[in-house]
């Protein structure tokens, strides 16, 4: 039978989300419903390693949920990468008394937890946290169903305009790995076509099917592009690219950049948010380590870490095909 | 094999949800992209009687991805619920040459077209299209993770206006026979309970919880209301016991309304709608009738009418537990 | 010349409204600006007799700017409107050394600080912050014009599901005593009538514009009421008349209410909050007491408080033209 | 006595602004209601060469008050600038019948305009839309309200994310010429600095001030740069100055680029471009030409073109103070 847990630590760890501090809430507010003592650890290994802790009761996350970014703020360490870093950080837990923590973050933060675990025995659990959807082990990390929204609602300003003066218009949106986000809002925002690093389409290709879009009566185009994609140029590359080899466009690059990260969660990051904080304690209470919760089949499940970090997030690739017809 | 089918109609029927303009857009340029020609149907069954049809290709849904409401217009038809109504309603397919139709709604929508397919032998699909999921076959239905977003919205600003004050609100949300929403928005929105058709809390039961919420130190409260709670008084009569049984708080009433209805789909409904349109199209190319296309596992799927308008709709008790821990 | 303050209070008094939270930001910053100490006192007039104080400095207002509702929050006090109370108040003020204090709130709290003023000659300057707009001396009251934006938007999703079903909608707005909420988002949210409390239109005449909009070619119809309306019923027997004397049309009513106040403020409210914030520091610091900050020809200037109290917010005539040519 | 009018044409020109289609709405239906046709001239002075005529009545504007962009398209005209372009333009109104016509956009526009009159002393009247609010004669333009609000929404999110990192943004926002969106989103904001065309701030205050910003206890910043800021450098070569001489800080760069021209309208530029419609038509009703319609002191007003062209837009010295006020 597990030990019985006192206390637990949670902490942001990495680039931040939307939803990180609807799940600090819920793993604070699970730990109060199970008498659990719980710790606030802030900007991640960095405060770890300083021992910069608060005590967190069921009242002092009220108000969050709907906040974007993370109160335990974020950071990444460098020292943490080393072993006496993580030393240090050990010593800090032990010293507060923290016996088990919950990290939110992505890949490099489990890495960072799943070392530390081997090396001091010490209980651990992670909640997958960034908007661009690239962990394996769950079908939706928090803030990627609020970032898509977000970028969404932004193409649409952009088509305002776009189809009020006949443009074609770049946007560059998140994904250096995995073109979940531009493939999702490329279809969402209506787009022409869609970049992603998961296909070289080539850019005679892009060109041929710009040519065809426009011989078909579009007036405005959209071509959505993740950071990521490989096509061998970057978005103002492509710009020029296109701009001597299509006179008939006004060309516009957007990037979008870090608003993609922010604002206040949608329903679904903060329900799951929710679900995944309870998980993660309750895991934690009946003696499991080292895993990931996650999001399987609209089922909370766990992965254990060293699949969450060497699994690979892959693209629906029916999306492509769907992409395709509505451009027509 | 399949006859090939050269013309299919489109329409929108029952109550319109946000998501349905999507499924238009992808159902006619599925259509284009598979040479058949495709009909818009006004003010569905109605407008089916009336032969009310629209000739439409690629461009004529150019725009209306992210517009709320229905540019097909919906409307109910108790014409449609006659043998001589749904007769008239064949003559005008038949003359018009349209041999297949695609209907976005609802249960009632569905099983009108259950009934024309079983009289006349003609081919229909369904697309489920309303904000209160409650359609057995398909994990979302069109509309609902938008609605929840609403909701989630207007609930944070009426939070807003309940802790500047410490007070109590009751916010009675769409869902009249499953609490889908109110159990997602009341976890999203922080609410201190929830009340849904599914489970008969007790109103002595809302008394405490609402006495110990307070007792915890919880200055305002939301209590969400699905309005098919079953708790055997209306959100009106509930807000008058509270009030003679607690006195300590100022209560108000909040009916959202027909509001939840509206609005530009999320990037979610709108991708959903892009595959569901595509699929009820190519399904009735491969000469399937009758069925209702629907997302299981996040793939999407098909369900027989029949079982999608005689199953029922369950909510996720998992989220009960997890509201219950939230609220501590 | 006046004596130096040392010590400055805030508070919110009343209705809580959007741009509040800014406006405290603005006091507690420029007290700091001018190395005055800043006091926040919690629940208005309440907690001025309780002596709820709390000191605060630049930092304490940090993250504030775009929150709806009031940090400092707010309540109506039966106390204060006794001598005892003020009396009370009064001691709490001389023993926490506060000189001077600015209230953020409406008619009713500047009535109080008025009295305030004149029994123990102490400095008082207010900042009018309520969403209806209804206050002498000011063309825009703190959150108004937030409400309107809010108000148009939510009409905007009930416009969808009008406009989807050829309905006909009373949306109830705020505005007890003026129409300005009504007349403005009714002409933004393109109403086909709107009934504010300054006019009564009668029962026949709104029929017959409804009977003109349907001839016309409208297929829906909105119809903005303001709360305060005299037509002599609520919205609920206006629903009730129409139907009964235009069968022509299905008709629903929402009731918008509380959401109103709430939400994050539009940058003009924000800006308008930090320049009043600043003005009412600066007038405390020059000696002047007993004055409303109000905004008028877009410049920042004062009302005495007699003036704001008893003066009259009138709507724009020429808004009434506007709305009747615009519903052609 | 003003000959009557018959035909009216209107038309957008120039960068499109939400608000504008708002504006096309008010101008076809005072036409309606003072018994005027009303022609839609579309792509602007292009499509006025080209006799791009559409007749528009009271329901072809229908459902576009909140939509963003310009159903009627925008473009710049190279051939409008030559006296043979304008020849032909002229033929082509004379020939619709086309008597006067009202022309939305900038500057540029209502040069045109001004030329277009003297030389065959047509009627014309301008208004005003531009997100900029860069035109003498009007408080505000058509667009820039909304435009406020877009901006600040999205530093709104930028700033979740620089304060769960400790970062320093850049974010650069539209304004060529005049920082009123720069200055009053800065405000809105909370940005530490803004840098505005109209200030040369200089590197060293720059660098200053950031470090008083650390100092004082901020862990992230937000600078707001127009688009035309005198500072002597781009936006991503501040960056690069800053992260050389302030190595405290991770900098970010964000350009917010054309979304800002995008979205719905906020209801204060809805009611505006209303209220500027109806008096554009009434004022060529009433025989005035070649003004410009604006809002001075909340009035609806005019301008003649020439003052409208040569004058200059100035921003609210006031502001500059509170903005050095708030970023205490």
């Amino acid at each position: 039978m597990a030990k019985t847990i006192k206390k637990i630590g949670v902490m942001t760890s990495g680039g931040d989300s939307p939803g990180m501090n609807a799940a600090i809430r819920s793993v604070v507010r699970a730990c109060a419903y199970h008498n659990i003592e719980c710790f606030g650890i802030y900007r991640g290994y960095e405060g770890m390693i300083e021992g910069d802790f608060v005590k967190m009761d069921a009242r002092s996350v009220k108000g969050i949920i709907n906040k974007g970014g993370t109160i335990l703020k974020s950071a990444r360490s460098k020292e943490f990468r080393t072993k006496e870093g993580r030393e240090k950080a050990h010593q800090q837990l032990v010293k507060a008394g923290i016996e088990a923590f919950v990290v939110i973050g992505g890949d490099g933060s489990f890495t960072g937890a799943m070392i530390f675990n081997q090396e001091f025995n010490f209980p651990v659990m992670g909640i997958p946290g960034t908007i661009d959807n690239d962990i394996f082990g769950t079908t939706h990390t928090l803030g990627y169903d609020t970032a898509l929204n977000t970028v969404v609602e932004v193409i649409d300003k952009i088509r305002d305009t776009a189809s009020s003066h006949n443009r074609l218009f770049f946007v560059e949106v998140m994904g250096r790995d995995v073109g979940h986000i531009a493939l999702n809002v490329g279809i969402g925002a209506g787009a022409e076509e869609i970049l992603i690093p998961e296909e070289d389409l080539g850019l005679e290709r892009l060109l041929e099917s710009l040519r065809r879009s426009k011989k078909s009566g579009k007036s405005s185009s959209i071509v959505v592009v993740a950071e990521g994609d490989k096509i061998g140029k970057n978005v103002f590359e492509l710009k020029d690219y296109v701009e001597e080899n299509m006179t008939e466009y006004e060309v516009r690059v957007s990037v979008l950049g870090h608003m993609q990260r922010g604002g206040a969660p949608s329903c679904f990051d903060r329900v799951l948010a929710s679900r995944m904080g309870v998980k993660a304690v309750e895991s934690l209470i009946d003696g499991h380590s080292n895993f990931m919760v996650g999001l399987k089949n609209d089922v909370i499940d766990v992965t254990p870490f060293d699949q969450a970090v060497k699994g690979k997030s892959k693209i629906n690739t029916e999306l492509l095909r769907v992409s395709d017809i509505m451009s027509i």
